[in-house]
């Protein structure tokens, strides 16, 4: 169970947008550096993250990328949906391409739809101002034991 | 976000003997007909659920494998934390063998453990009883929109 490492970049490239102090600009190849990931596939994880109107771009000197909109307006799920390119947990969930017999009488795809659901509802209730916060404004009571790092 | 083919196919192998009559046993060969997987992937799939303590073998003639216990006991989340290898969501959940330099101070990764405890936390209501049921008590309330087909 994982996320792609496109939808990985894209979220850190965005929170990365997000720290920095007005007006936001950065170049691809300064959190390239920073991050240090190839500089080719984040160019591929920008343009996609512009063609999606979550970045975008100024040319010549001084320019960079930047939020195309606030980042409390900008969904962690909204990101997630749009950068995961493939959402279909099993087989069955794509129909076009379905191979499993057990299709038409089973119920473990209502399952882990369900599961899904549940899934993408916690990443709707944060935005990437909540994702790139340094403070305690998520929610962490609903984890127990194997706590993330959060200092 | 996908669960890995190795959870897809031991699910729909688990499935299969909960349906089946009393003494709910069947041979590889007859579940990699009906389900038209290769027989050698699905051998490998049945290895690691004897293993797991999913299944048991009979050999011999009239031999074949089935439940170890009874499906109403063995939790769908249960199977999934168990065949799906990899639950690293994101690269730094895997702290030895993270890159990401963000760690120490992003509350991404606290929103994205929420969202994985939500996840299992649906899958670990239902048990493969539920999962293989032709009936109605996987609870769908929590769905809507696109429904999965469930006659």
């Amino acid at each position: 169970m994982q996320l792609t490492q496109f939808t990985d970049l894209s979220l850190r490239l965005l929170i990365y947008l997000t720290r920095l102090p007005e007006p936001g600009m950065a170049t691809i190849q300064e959190i390239a550096e920073y991050h240090q990931i190839s500089r080719n596939h984040l160019v591929k994880v920008a343009n996609s993250l512009a063609n999606q109107g979550f970045i975008m771009t100024t040319r010549g000197k001084g320019g960079g990328i930047q939020l195309a909109r606030p980042a409390y307006t900008i969904g962690v799920g909204e990101v997630v949906r749009r950068t995961e390119l493939n959402m279909n947990l099993v087989e069955c969930f794509d129909a076009p391409t379905n191979q499993c017999r057990l299709i038409r009488n089973c119920f473990l795809k209502a399952t882990l739809y369900e599961a899904q659901r549940a899934f993408m509802a916690v990443l709707d209730k944060y935005t990437l101002a909540d994702a790139a916060s340094f403070g305690t404004n998520v929610d962490l009571s609903a984890l127990s034991g194997d706590k993330p790092q959060t200092s």
